[in-house]
C-alpha cells in the first residue's frame, strides 16, 4: 500500500517513527516543507529535509527531535568565537550534511536529486522529496518588518506579533520531480501533525500540490497538532489565528478543507464533531500524543485504518 | 626593531613560536606561503596561513603541528559516511575558519583582509599576510600526471618520484597589500625553516618578492630545514634534489643565493662552511633543532644576533 505524507520537521518525524513500523518503508513517500530552508554561513541548509531523513536513517537526536544523536558543537562555538552569529545551531556531524548539499547545487545537482543521494548513503529505503528544487521561503511579517522564517521561529522563538506570512518564489515554483505523481498513486495521503500555516502551508502553495491533493483518488488524512486550543509545540496556534481559523481542531479541518476526508484529533475535543461535519471532514477521537515509538506506532496504525474506512 | 619571517607551515610556526618570545609580536610580519591553498568540501583551506595563525593565537595543537588544540572531526567522519573524500583532516573547530573565510571570499573580500579579520578576532598582535591575494596553486608533476600539492604531500604522503614543481597563477599575481612595505622596512628578513621548492619557493615566485628581497637594506637570515643531507620531516630534500641543488645546507644557500646573508646550519655540517661563504653566503653553525619552545626560542635570538653582525 502506497502512503504518501506531507510533512514538516519534528512533529512529522515523530508520525514517521510510528509509520515505517506499520506500512512498509519502501512504499512510503515523504513530502517535505522547504520554505524554511536557509543560507547559514554560506551553506544551503535544509531543516524539515535534514529531521525527516535523520530520523529515518536513525540518526536523528531523539530528546531534542532536530540534529543528529550524540552531537557535539564546536564548530558553531568556534564561530561564535570569530563573532558570527551562532543562534541556528548547526552541529559538527549536521555540519556534514549541509556540506554535502551545498557543494553539490552549487554545482548544479537539484535539491531532490541531492536528497535521494543522501538517503542512498543513509540506507534510507523510503522517498524523501523536498516540495519543490526552486527556492521557496517562508517570510514573516513582524512589526519591525519582514524576517525569514528561521529568524522569527529559532532566533526570536518565535515571539512578538505576527501580522503576514508569505511563500517567496512558491507562485513561481514547479512540484519536484515525483511529487504529484506520488500524491496521485497513493492509497493514502497523510498531512502530519505539523503547523498548517508554515510547515503544511508552504507545501500546499507550490503550484500543483494542492489540485493533486483535490483528485487524487487517495484517501486524504491528518493527524491535528493542536488538542483544545493549544499546539503540541509551536506557533501554531497564533499563525491559525492570524489566518482567520479557529485556534481548535476545526481551525485545522478548515486548513485542509478541499481535500480532507479524514481528521484524527483529541478525544477531549469531540464536542468539535459536529463542526467538522459540518466541513466534510469525518473526524476520528483518539489519543494523538506520541510520546514515544508505541504511542506513535498506534497512532499511525489508526490513521491508515481510518483513511481505509 | 621590525622583523620579517617568509614562512610555510609547520617548521615557520615552531621557529614563530619562538620568535615571539624574543622580539615585540607587534613589530613582527609573517609572510605565508599559499601556494598549497585549496578547495575542499566547497571551502577555501589555506593550510599554512592556519598554522601560523593558530600558533600565534595559541590554538594549534602543539603534537600534531597543524590544526587546533583539543580537536575533535565528528564532521570529516559524517563526510566519509556520505562516501566523500576524508583524506584532508579539517577538524570542527579548524571549519569554523574555513567556513568564515570561504563565506567572506566569495562576498569579493581579499584573503589578505579575510587573515586580517581573523588575527583580530583571535587577539593576533602580529601582522600575518599571504604572499598574493591571487590563487596561486603548487602542482606536482608525477609519473601519472599533474597532482595538486595536498593530494602530494597529504593524499600521497609525499611517495613517488617528482619530475618538476610548478606555481600556477604565481607570474599573474602581485604580492599582497604590505608584503613588499614589509619588506623593505625590516631590519631582518628570516626565512623560515621550511621547504625551499615548495614553501618558500611559492613565495619567491610571485612577482617583486624576490626583487624586494634583493634590493632590501634588511639583513636576510635563513634558517636550513636540512641537516647532514636530511631534512627534518617531510620531501625536501627529495625536490631540492629535482631542482638540481645539493640535499644539503648548501643547497639550501643556494636556493636563496640572490638575497641571502646568513644562514643557520647544525652544527655537524661545519665542513660545509667553505662552500657556502664561497656563494657568499656567512653559516652560523648551531643546533637548528626544535623540539620544544625554549630551543626555539634561543634560535631566535641567535638568528636575530647573527642578522644584527
Amino acid at each position: 500500500m502506497k502512503v504518501v505524507v506531507l510533512a514538516g520537521g519534528t512533529g512529522a518525524a515523530k508520525f514517521v517513527r510510528g509509520l515505517v513500523r506499520v506500512v512498509d518503508p519502501r512504499e512510503l513517500t515523504v513530502i517535505v516543507n522547504t520554505g524554511d530552508d536557509l543560507e547559514w554561513w554560506g551553506l544551503h541548509v535544509s531543516p524539515d529535509l535534514d529531521t525527516i531523513c535523520y530520523e529515518l536513517g536513525g540518526l536523528l537526536d531523539p530528546q531534542r527531535g532536530w540534529g543528529r544523536r550524540e552531537e557535539t558543537f564546536h564548530c558553531r562555538d568556534a564561530m561564535a568565537a570569530l563573532g558570527r552569529a551562532s543562534w541556528f545551531n548547526l552541529g559538527d556531524r549536521d555540519l556534514a550534511t549541509h556540506l554535502f548539499r551545498s557543494e553539490q547545487l552549487r554545482a548544479g545537482v537539484p535539491l531532490s536529486e541531492v536528497t535521494a543521494t543522501l538517503c542512498a548513503r543513509w540506507g534510507i529505503a523510503s522517498h524523501v522529496l523536498p516540495m519543490t528544487d526552486a527556492r521557496v521561503r517562508t517570510i514573516v511579517t513582524m512589526d519591525d518588518g519582514d524576517v525569514p522564517f528561521q529568524e522569527f521561529f529559532v532566533h526570536r522563538r518565535h515571539a512578538g506579533a505576527v501580522h503576514a506570512v508569505r511563500f517567496e518564489g512558491a507562485a513561481g515554483a514547479r512540484p519536484a520531480p515525483g511529487v504529484i505523481d506520488a500524491i496521485h498513486e497513493a492509497a493514502i495521503v497523510v498531512i502530519a501533525p505539523s503547523n498548517p500555516v508554515t510547515s503544511v502551508g508552504p507545501i500546499l502553495a507550490v503550484p500543483g500540490i494542492t489540485e493533486a491533493l483535490n483528485t487524487t483518488a487517495a484517501r486524504v488524512a491528518a493527524i491535528s497538532p493542536i488538542t483544545g486550543s493549544a499546539a503540541f509545540s509551536g506557533p501554531a496556534a497564533r499563525l491559525m489565528a492570524m489566518r482567520g481559523w479557529p485556534t481548535t481542531a476545526v481551525g485545522v479541518a478548515m486548513a485542509y478543507q478541499s481535500f480532507l476526508d479524514v481528521l484524527l484529533c483529541d478525544a477531549g475535543d469531540a464536542a468539535l464533531g459536529p463542526e467538522m461535519e459540518a466541513l466534510g471532514v469525518r473526524p476520528v477521537f483518539t489519543s494523538i500524543l506520541m510520546s514515544g515509538t508505541a504511542l506513535a506506532e498506534r497512532l499511525a496504525k489508526e490513521t491508515l485504518d481510518a483513511g481505509a474506512q
